[in-house]
């Protein structure tokens, strides 16, 4: 039983390991700062706020991208999840810059999560067309979903 | 395999979806207050506080709603999900509201909270007695937990 | 389909209640603090911040507890959950010690969740080898991560 499900899911595992490595870089960096005494305080509270912006964000990222995952295919849910994982590197990078004017906003990944809420949906929906009406979408579906997470690499 | 697997949990999936799309509406309305230059600190701290305080019960209400939904039966889990986000909506619209001494706690939500619990256990508790007695009671509970979900609108 | 699912995870949900009970004792000390009104704000400041760290790595805990018990077993991932919730309970406790210089750092059970990480990728890895060579190392593996996770206990 335990290979069908890891056969379906080891994709995503992947993505949610390499989350958990970014988390752990980015609380190194607080407690790296948070230990250091000869730094300015503002450069603590910048790694903080990005920090805890990152996180804030964390749990809405690991469910809709386990649901994508589910519920559609998990090959583009995967690939959207490192798409979004490489935005966030570049968010928190971005954060602790010089210049403090031009810090970016809360929000980071829109597009990612947006993808991927979309995928939740169509096959939420794949599921009940095939359930009631007995009609099979989910292969050009998934066609279709693999094709346009493609279209996430377009800056 | 997938359509078995969809088959259960979805309606969790749509419960997570409208969570995150909560969690987006949250989110925006504290970069739209963080934007703003000409409004006083004070309502900026108090959405922010409020985000936080929403966030941090986040993952601890998912991982509560998506166990009891698996253990046990997921239309009462899901049911339980949507009254736990309009509870949210409130306290988050309560707590930005202009009266500062009636702020709201830090929690909320718990009697919701209090019955996903229970109906985790007692779905753990009835797969302990299937396996080691192999009488089933699932049934029965099912149609307790569905009719004792509706107790949740009383106020 | 419920209790051969149910069969395969009760004990990471057990867990995961475990924990949620553990959050809602956070909730209550902070929110308990937070309304007494004769304590001094040091004090209400180091619980807030002690629940805020617990909570910024409750996420990446129960992913990395889930990935683990999924991809391997659950038994091994549910004692290191066991010896992490130990470890965090110490944490919290710890923070709100008198002796302010003492406090400890921003992060901690970084050994179990080290230990979680690589149940992960053993389980991911022998899914792999299974099925591009089909030998199943499985057994032999379950038997020593079992073995390892004993190791957690040493202090």
């Amino acid at each position: 039983m335990y290979s069908v499900v890891v056969e379906h899911i080891y994709l995503l595992v992947i993505v949610t390991l390499i989350s958990v490595l970014q988390n752990a870089f980015f609380a190194l960096k607080v407690e790296k700062e948070g230990n250091s005494k000869n730094i300015p305080t503002s450069v603590f509270e910048r790694v903080r706020c990005a920090n805890r912006n990152c996180m804030d964000a964390y749990p809405t990222f690991l469910a809709v991208m386990w649901c994508a995952g589910l519920c559609l295919n998990q090959a583009p849910a995967a690939f959207a999840g490192i798409i979004y994982l490489v935005v966030r590197q570049k968010y928190f990078v971005g954060y602790m810059g010089q210049t403090s004017q031009s810090t970016p906003g809360y929000m980071f990944g829109k597009r990612v999560l947006f993808f991927l809420f979309s995928m939740c949906i169509v096959g939420i929906f794949n599921y009940l067309l095939v359930h009631y009406y007995g009609s099979d979408y989910k292969e050009y579906v998934e066609t279709i979903t693999g094709a346009a997470s493609a279209l996430l690499l377009i800056p």
